[in-house]
C-alpha cells in the first residue's frame, strides 16, 4: 500500500501551477480534463506519489462545491490496494462507511472507490485497484 | 523530493488508530507525545511515506484549534527536501509567503520549515531535511 495521489482543489489552474513549478522545481506532467468528474487537473510527479492539481470546470462540479463550503485545499487522499472489491469487502465488515460499495471506473480506466469520511476522521478517502 | 508525511488531526486517538488499522491493515509503528508541539501522534507507514495521527493535548494546541474551526482531517502536508535552507532562500526569491524564513528543529531533532498557505493553494506544507 502506498499514497497514490493527494487531490487539492484549487481555485485556478492558471496560478496554482505555477506556485506548484516553484514549490517543486519542475512542471506538471500533464495537465487533461475529466469531463465526467467536471475538473481540470494538473498533475505532478513526487517519489512514488503524485499531486494533482483539481480545478472544477462547471459550478455543480465537487470541487468548485468543496472551495465554496470549504476554501482551496486538500481534498482527498487516494491509496493503493491490490484487490479493490475484497478490500471494500472487509472494510463494509469492519463497520467502515462507504460512498461506493462496488468498484467503478475512474478517470484513467482504473477501479477506484470512496469511502465516507465519517469513518476516517474527516479525511475523504479513494481506494485505487493496483496489481 | 517525496511526500515525508501528512499530518491529520483527529479528536481522539482511542477512536481514530483503530479505524486507520482497519483501512491500512496494521497497527501504528509508534504513538508518543511531542510535548512542545501540544500533539500526541500515531504514526503510520505507508510505502516512502507516513500517515500521522495528531491529537490535541491540550485546549491551545494548534490541533485542538483547526478541530474547532474546520473539524477533524488533513491538517498538514510533508515534503522532503535535500536542503532545507537552500530551498527556503529559493522559494522566497520566488514569491513564496514563509511561516518560517529559518529552518527550526521539530518533534524528531530534524530541520523543518512551514510555507504559508496563502502561497501555497490553502495547503499547509511543511518541508523536512532529508539527505
Amino acid at each position: 500500500m502506498r499514497i497514490h495521489h493527494l487531490g487539492i482543489a484549487v481555485e485556478s489552474l492558471a496560478t496554482a501551477v505555477p506556485l506548484f513549478e516553484k514549490l517543486l522545481g519542475k512542471a506538471p506532467e500533464s495537465e487533461e480534463n475529466v469531463a465526467d468528474q467536471k475538473v481540470r487537473v494538473a498533475v505532478f510527479r513526487l517519489g512514488e506519489s503524485r499531486l494533482e492539481l483539481l480545478e472544477g470546470t462547471s459550478a455543480d462540479s465537487p470541487i468548485t462545491r468543496f472551495i465554496s463550503k470549504r476554501g482551496q485545499g486538500i481534498h482527498h487522499l487516494t491509496l493503493t490496494v491490490p484487490n479493490l472489491a475484497e478490500a471494500l469487502g472487509k472494510l463494509e465488515n469492519d463497520g467502515i462507511h462507504l460512498i461506493d460499495r462496488e468498484p467503478r471506473v475512474g478517470a484513467g480506466n482504473e477501479r477506484v472507490a470512496f469511502l465516507h469520511p465519517s469513518s476516517t476522521a474527516g479525511v475523504l478517502i479513494e481506494l485505487i485497484e493496483e496489481s
